[in-house]
């Protein structure tokens, strides 16, 4: 098998929020896609061993924040490279309010769902979210995968799904 | 709710293949992401009301081509815009026996996948595949859902997640 054909699958890149017990947490995430289109419905792929996923599944609601090429990386780090375990990684990052859940201001824009199913895999949980509430935030080209790797030159945290080592 | 908000959600284009009782047959897909890299997994979204669903249903095992840049668009059309219902989709597309399934051969990149989970929904059928093979076919940059939008000016057929009435 050969891994680098996995590379050549597409994805934008995210940070999925939510709240941890009235404190505003997330982490940074690329597995993000539209399932249904009438009720509008998202799946997004979160490990289990990052804290946000245990606060998903208490809060049953999440946001996706889409970031566009000219949002500052310094958020992927903060959201990709640290846990929410001991870090309050919206401390220095602009938040907006909306419908209720923390979102990312410096974002193209953003969608704030509801759980209404999950799959379970052996690292990942699969959480299937009706859409909320959504809009754009600015105008901007959101950011692919691609351009994080071939421009910003960024790395996958070891929690991703695309991770592979080195 | 701004559903341009969806629009800023990256994918890449796809084309999903199994058997159809010894036929080959398919469809385009956007939908499709990495969930776990080990094992690898690989989760899509086939609407109900593809031919293609009840097939993977049926034989267990799908396979993604990863269309390319420079992929022929009319691939796109071929498998997008026609039902595997009446229309023998791999008569006049070059076809590749991978790990016995057939695959495009226009594509950068494919993927053999065993469905080791599904999670349902009211329009769509998300399966979960254990990757078996995968390979490189040419090298050429992906194709994302924004180029084939934007410069192949193409269109999202009514079955697709991301269909949005005009």
């Amino acid at each position: 098998m050969n891994k680098n054909a996995f590379r050549q699958l597409s994805y934008g890149v995210y940070v999925v929020s939510t709240w941890d017990k009235g404190r505003a947490t997330g982490c940074t995430a690329n597995s993000v896609m539209q399932i249904t289109s009438d009720p509008a419905t998202i799946a997004v792929s979160i490990n289990h061993d990052n804290y946000t996923n245990g606060c998903i599944q208490e809060t049953g609601k999440f946001a996706i924040s889409i970031l566009g090429e000219h949002s500052d990386p310094g958020i992927i780090g903060t959201f990709g490279f640290r846990s929410g375990r001991d870090h309050s990684k919206f401390d220095g990052t602009e938040q907006l309010l909306k419908s209720f859940l923390p979102v990312v201001a410096d974002a193209c824009a953003y969608l704030v769902c509801e759980v209404v199913n999950r799959m379970e895999t052996s690292t990942h949980t699969v959480f299937l979210g009706k859409v909320l509430d959504a809009d754009m935030l600015k105008d901007d080209t959101p950011m692919t995968y691609a351009y994080y790797h071939n421009v910003i030159k960024g790395k996958s945290p070891k929690n991703a799904p695309t991770y592979i080592a080195e």
